[in-house]
């Protein structure tokens, strides 16, 4: 039997054991789960005759070696700044590697010794990155293939409450890190391309700048821009692109309430707020207000921010209970984004019935015998229950395919890579449809970057 | 002869030099002025009998300790993070060394051998900080002495144009380093104390928070929030305050405009602008607006900005040629930031007849006997002309006659320190008097924090 080493059996780990367990007999495997809870490999095993469960303290080298040693491909569910020792371990004891995080500078330094070797490091192959990547290749190669020139790629991805679960104003709640949510943006201003201009938001103006999308059957989203858009002009080869950007998917008027908190600044994670134990929800919105014995908070932050008395983002500001005297942060030395994590978590944690959803689309425009044509790619996959969530699967099934992918030798080009050739994603993204993660592409109109969507 | 090392001789020396120069007779001093530019040290010398220029690389061992060893006291004029070397040599060679820069941490840790050995380090004495220092400790310790219990301090400082060349619409002209006016304010959000709470603004709603000031004789003024106003309270000793604010003056109106670069994203230091140098200003101010074919850059900043018809800061961006197709920046690889300040460079550019202005306020709530006072203590200094600046004046001038006084003896204790001790304050204070540098207090209505001003 060959065994695959999973490390760490977090919660997007379970789709991808599960895949592996159910193809064990077929497949011939062992899957063995480490982690530094033997409770939560075990959970995941579920006493299935070709798992095994270990403790594994990845700090601990003696353990972690006997553990890859003793593996046929090694699989690293871990944050991405702990996947280095193990990459040095698999290049140790010539053994494959496969992980769902970008690829850092210290795991591309071991490109060339894992070709030397012949060793496979796949990495970015989870949802965002992973899938995005190979459902992005997959409609840019076609399109070259038949000799059209790429002038326009925005591609949006969000992780969603499903539309059975969605009963808040917000139509949001968290499906992932909380922390992310509320710092997202942060560290820079977005930076991207439209019609051949550099354009630029700073993280104050992120959350007014949105972009509308819509998918069949779904209706309509918004887009607030990515940092990050710029690279992928190299990372895709989108050398004659002319609008380049990615963002992030919310529900519509999700970005405009949400950008009360930036506004306000309780999004910073810079400093601590003094008292923030014993501060009331109140008292924390009251601090970003200036001082005036005779108004309320309420009135105060309505003149600030010119809420208009009808206007439903006060609805919004209202059901999280910022105005609440009584409720108590109950944080020591909390900065205002952990204050306002805890604020959002009471109203925005998944109930045990609720169900998420991953939301992905891309548009693609380009130029073909003197014609212009554009073509909308989108995903939507919804969880099945709080375990083999949305994300869940979308992260940790194309992790498991290419794991078995590369086991099996049907993946064999050697390297520190992330899934953009014809060999790797076309397999495994017809995999993902047989498992329900499915693209529709259709043609549409071209536009261009049009945010009226005014015709001519 | 006393010989005084001063080491810098840039444009904030030249009132510091020119007093020691004319006290050089009575007081039998031979000034050594030291600077990498051997003829910017001469410039400031102009051939007195009593001075003496020398070049002085201070990155080099053998030249630093040289001309401290020959010094009876020394002055460092140098940027605060080049100060440590020559405070280590000072306590080598036991000489007593003079600073404007605030106390870093490096130089904290020197006192207790400055203790040991009997040597004053004095910092923290021009005028921001420093003449703000001395002129709040003057009255701060009165209240005290006649037991009032101190509950408000608000205290403001602006380098501005002085009335008779201030020419354009946003009253300000670049007197000081132009990049620290355009970084003003980032890196953290502003934290003070307003009646009791403690309040936060984030950068990017700094220059719509600010405070009106009345100056008698030079009408309003406006001031937007420091950092740092909390490290005063312990400064200060100021244990039981209410409200406690430092700010930056700038006259009314300007706030509101600069505001428009900072939504816009155009103060941003943190990354290079593509294409930078070939730029004109008007693709500049596009960059931080979205594309559309059909819209002037006019009309989309006025829309996504909400700036009226006839709103008075369009006016103040038209002056600063923003839209201009023309001009080019002409700067590689260049930030926001620093682009900014090239254009602003154009229009703010001090004028060879032209004279700055140092505006100071400081505001001083405290009960006495059951009843609530105020007492409001101004100060403002007209620069003679582009050498004696009131910025070279009220920087240099206090550092002077500091120097003096450790020199004779008048100020003894030893340690690494800054000016609020009576001892020192008192006699710095009457002499900067005599030198045009004047405060007027004046006992007001106690208003408390009040920022519409209504009595009651």
């Amino acid at each position: 039997m060959r065994n695959i080493l999973v490390i760490g059996a977090g919660r997007s780990s379970s789709s991808l054991i599960t895949y592996l367990l159910e193809k064990s007999f077929t497949e011939n495997l062992k899957i063995t789960v480490a982690d530094v809870s033997l409770k939560l490999a075990k959970d995941k095993i579920k006493n299935h005759a070709n798992g095994n469960a270990i403790a594994l303290n990845i700090f601990n080298d003696n353990e972690r070696t006997i553990a890859i040693e003793n593996a046929d491909i090694v699989v690293s569910m871990l944050p991405a700044h702990l996947h280095l020792n193990i990459a040095k371990d698999c290049l140790k004891f010539k053994k494959n590697m496969v992980t769902a995080s970008y690829i850092s500078n210290e795991m591309k330094a071991l490109n060339e010794e894992a070709i030397t070797k012949n060793l496979i490091f796949m990495n970015e192959i989870g949802l965002d990155p992973g899938i995005d990547h190979m459902s992005a290749m997959k409609v840019l190669d076609a399109i070259r293939a038949k000799g059209g020139k790429i002038i326009l790629f925005e591609s949006f991805t969000g992780g969603l409450v499903a539309p059975e679960s969605d009963n808040n104003l917000w139509n949001y709640k968290f499906t992932w890190n909380p922390r992310n949510v509320v710092l997202a943006g942060q560290g820079g201003a977005a930076q991207f391309l439209q019609e051949g201009s550099y354009k630029y938001i700073p993280y104050h103006k992120l959350f007014r700048r949105t972009e509308i999308l819509k998918i069949d059957g779904y209706g309509k989203f918004e887009g607030y821009a990515n940092r990050d858009s710029l690279k992928y002009k190299e990372v895709y080869g989108l050398d004659t692109i002319l609008t380049l950007y990615r963002g992030t998917i919310r529900r519509v008027g999700f970005s405009r309430a949400w950008n009360v908190f930036v506004q306000l600044g309780m999004t910073d994670d810079s400093y601590t707020m003094e008292n923030s134990e014993h501060m009331s929800y109140r008292d924390f919105t009251n601090s970003f207000l200036a001082y005036n014995p005779n108004d309320s908070v309420e009135l105060k932050l309505r003149h600030y921010l010119k809420i208009d008395q009808d206007d439903i983002i006060w609805e919004k500001l209202v059901e999280l209970d910022i105005f609440n005297k009584n409720k108590k942060v109950g944080l020591k030395n909390a900065t205002p984004a952990q204050i306002l994590e805890k604020i959002l978590s009471d109203s925005w944690t998944l109930k045990e019935d609720d169900k998420d959803m991953i939301v992905m689309q891309h548009l693609f425009g380009y130029e073909l015998n003197n014609e212009k044509h554009q073509i909308v790619s989108s995903m939507v996959c919804i969880g099945d229950n709080q375990i083999y969530t949305a994300m869940a699967k979308t992260v940790g099934l194309p992790v498991a395919i290419a794991t078995l992918k590369i086991l099996n030798g049907e993946i064999n080009t050697p390297g520190v890579q992330l899934p953009i050739k014809k060999e790797i994603y076309e397999p495994i993204l017809k995999e993902l449809e047989e498992n329900g993660i499915i693209f529709t592409e259709k043609k549409v109109a071209y536009l261009g970057y049009n945010p009226e969507n005014v015709n001519g």
